[in-house]
């Protein structure tokens, strides 16, 4: 069916039979802005993604894209350390483009739907506009942080924690840049998922809070190892030491830089949208932190390094021996 | 200065020395999220406007657009009966235009800058990427509203207050669309002003909420009076009667229309984007109303009608002794 025929009113109201009202939300769409229940700590963050920029829609579905749209605005606020509450989104749709129907629009709700039960916030509203060419879609999401983990917080000592893998998006990407390449069908579904549809800390963070005092400092790394430890260090006023040999990588993100020729430490290092968590925990409380992450969620987090006192150097590598500055990371420009 | 030899941190950290951090605050850009004061009944809206649909930038400067793309959200979360906090600004940049550089830029956020000065607010975050075509400026705006003011509260019975005047910002977007017309300078400027730079009602409804229990619903007019007249009308299960002789026209407006031959009437119901207010009012209060909001703002008030039972339509006009149904509003499909 095509947008125009149901209208803009029409189609609001069509998506929003589909979204559920969970805690926290008082009034959701339908007046000239949302109520929320009271917010102690309001953490805030937006995100937003274009067509061509940031996703193809020949290589991802609309219900993925949702998806992601709505996981890499609460890996921000899990990694401020809170939960989130109440979503809002603004999508400018191209309307003359084939396919951009009212069935589209829906899986990308649908998308969207799926990541708020997930995580458990209220798609609460938004604005929904045309677009003369790209779809653009930015979703300003809101939560609680009673106890926020800032940037700034690291401290000469401290131990580098990360959860998961990383390197795999990045590798999923070379998966879609690339010509075919020799790889099992099991470790191409596998980066390929972490590209497109990628899974925000979000209890891993709370289950590393319920250790008293621990976590300092931390983030998302959504645009490389390398550059966000920097943001921490710029932050902190202290250089981030990782060591490459410790950094978590899967082995399908292994076999993938195998089949490239390349070292997959590279694609841990730099390679953006991973959304893992990196943590700065006091370091008398790094085995305690990890094993409440894997109790709680079953997630793997690995020791990669330390912070220590300020060097020239935001980020300091210490690879087969050598110790040398990292390279940067990933710049929207 | 072309964008790109700043890089996207180069850029975000020019922006913010020019940003001011308002009350309501603790932790704006730099970090995955933005920290605001506890919020006891947080009122969110969101607003995109897109080039080529919302606007063109051969017809408002930067320093405008940015101003509007404040004051409508403004306008939103007063409409609610709340006061803003903060701002998150998602911008996606064509790169390739000729003027697209960071004065441009520069011009975009200190137009943003002075509404969050007027308005009170502080631009706390948001997310800036690249476009392929069109320029996108989506706002999300946080706010505090412990009285709400919902659509859902009118009354039959209830007096119909608009503040200013009505039929401006479609007036002046004539003056825009057609050949030169034969008004004078003055009237030409005012009605540019209000399409280009319109003005969020944010102190009038406070002024108007100083009166106990007076105000029984509301919002913002724009979509055009006569299609928001009617999201009252549904959300409250009642019917709004405009007596379209008491309508508040500038002027302006009626030079304008004169020159088109129309009729300046057809501006004030059917115009959009004048971000007026319409407020549902006890009727016994309707006059202590109009006061209030005199004496705080000095912006006038007028009655401009009343609230029935309901009706089919959920709009009535009476015009010239007639007493008819009224023409639909402005859909964005």
């Amino acid at each position: 069916m095509e947008i125009s025929s149901l209208g803009e009113f029409g189609l609001i109201a069509r998506l929003e039979k589909k979204l559920a009202r969970r805690g926290g939300v008082r009034l959701a769409i339908g007046d000239d802005a949302a109520l929320l229940d009271t917010l102690t700590s309001p953490v805030v963050t937006c995100d937003a993604l274009v067509e061509g920029v940031h996703f193809r829609l020949d290589w991802t579905s609309p219900r993925a894209l949702g998806w992601k749209a709505i996981a890499v605005n609460v890996s921000d606020i899990a990694a401020m350390g809170g939960v989130p509450v109440a979503a809002f989104v603004s999508l400018a749709l191209p309307l003359s483009m084939p396919g951009r129907d009212v069935e589209f629009v829906e899986e990308l709700y649908a998308g969207m739907e799926e990541a708020a039960a997930t995580y458990g916030l209220t798609i609460a509203g938004g604005d929904t506009v045309k677009s003369p060419s790209a779809l653009m879609l930015s979703v300003a999401l809101i939560g609680n942080a009673p106890q926020p983990v800032l940037r700034s917080g690291a401290a000469p000592g401290d131990a580098l924690l990360v959860t998961g893998t990383l390197g795999d998006s990045a590798a999923g990407l070379e998966l879609l840049l690339q010509p075919p390449l020799a790889i099992d069908d099991e470790a191409r579904a596998f980066l390929l998922a972490r590209h497109h549809e990628p899974t925000a800390r979000l209890r891993e963070v709370q289950a590393a809070l319920t250790v008293p005092g621990a976590v300092r400092a931390g983030l998302d790394v959504s645009d490389g190892l390398a550059g966000d430890a920097a943001h921490i260090a710029n932050c902190s006023g202290v250089t981030l030491e990782i060591e490459t040999a410790r950094l978590p990588i899967s082995k399908a993100c292994h076999a993938l830089a195998g089949a490239l020729g390349r070292d997959a430490q590279d694609f841990a290092l730099a390679g953006g949208e991973d959304y893992e968590l990196l943590l700065c925990v006091a370091p008398h409380q790094a085995d305690e932190v990890i094993a409440a992450v894997q109790a709680v969620t079953g997630t793997p987090m690995t020791a990669i390094g330390r912070v220590v006192e300020r060097e020239s150097a935001p980020v300091m590598l210490r690879r087969n021996g050598v110790r040398e500055p990292a390279p940067g990371g990933f710049a929207h420009f």
